[in-house]
């Protein structure tokens, strides 16, 4: 599992690196706080963390479900750091130009959609093997 | 603790739903990305998406520190499904009539809010019980 | 671990402090649902609400890797109480002034990049010191 928490953690640091990039965008474009729009380019890194931060809900617990239910810590850790690539595709790509938003965000929301439903599966399963103990 | 683990799964699948009706609501009343605004209904639908992220931050936690520390794992689970039934009005009404959203919203707020407070104090109780161990 | 799951509740209790100072602040600045924007004081809460949801998604995982794998979770409350705090810092700073907003926000970003980054710097220690068992 240590190698899952190791997967974990990287992935909010990308968040942090993110949440940073917002800081400094609203310097470049200046959009003085609060305001969240005023500039177009400002508002692509805005949805970029607000899509980070929705997909990140569910990848926490889904991950730590998964490995613990599936006893496949390994399967779990490669699939978060899909995740986590596939996050960066997606920030980089939808920066540049939101129509290229579409690769990054598959390329993170498959294997988080894996996490999800492989952890969901694998939870049934214990229930009806091992009752509600 | 594998009832609150399903529970769990199951409120972030219901939120991949209204993720994926947000991004439906998007194409339907034409609002591009990175837009956020210009179409009221579809800002119901946003609502309704950032209140859930709201709340699942909370719940998420709540539910399995309230199932450890009470060792009352079936009564978690139980508080958890209403929290996702009453997430399931809420998004429902909400998108109806912003008028509409008190019902679902605290149907969904009060079995969050039993989660923190009663794992608040579960943890209180085991602090005063046990120690620092 | 039972401090730190205390700290975490009261962490999540701040945070529903913060979403009813949101809701009224709704109703003081007159803005209905589904709004966000329209007064600037009020887009001030709802940065603050945002920003919290930011923080916490990094600080609920991010708390509890540090206190498992550095095995101190005295070290780890400490950090999370200090967070609680800067947030409170921040959400009063923030809503007087955006301008005051600095203080708070690194009072509580420092203890939640250490929780972080020990956290997986400690994974690391771990995975290196007893493989991937």
């Amino acid at each position: 599992m240590t190698l899952v928490n190791l997967v974990l953690m990287l992935a909010l640091v990308e968040f942090v690196f993110i949440l940073m990039a917002v800081g400094r965008a609203r310097e470049t474009y200046k959009v003085p706080a609060p305001a969240t729009t005023g500039n177009e380019v400002f508002e692509r890194y805005c949805r970029v963390q607000n899509n980070t931060l929705e997909q990140l809900i569910i990848f926490v617990p889904a991950i730590v479900t998964f490995a613990y239910y599936t006893h496949q810590p390994l399967i779990a850790a490669g699939l978060g750091l899909l995740f986590v690539i596939g996050r960066w595709v997606y920030f980089v790509g939808y920066v540049k130009d939101p129509k290229q938003r579409s690769m990054g965000f598959l390329l993170s929301f498959a294997p988080n959609m894996i996490l999800l439903l492989g952890g969901l599966i694998a939870c049934i399963v214990a229930l009806v093997r091992f009752g509600l103990a």
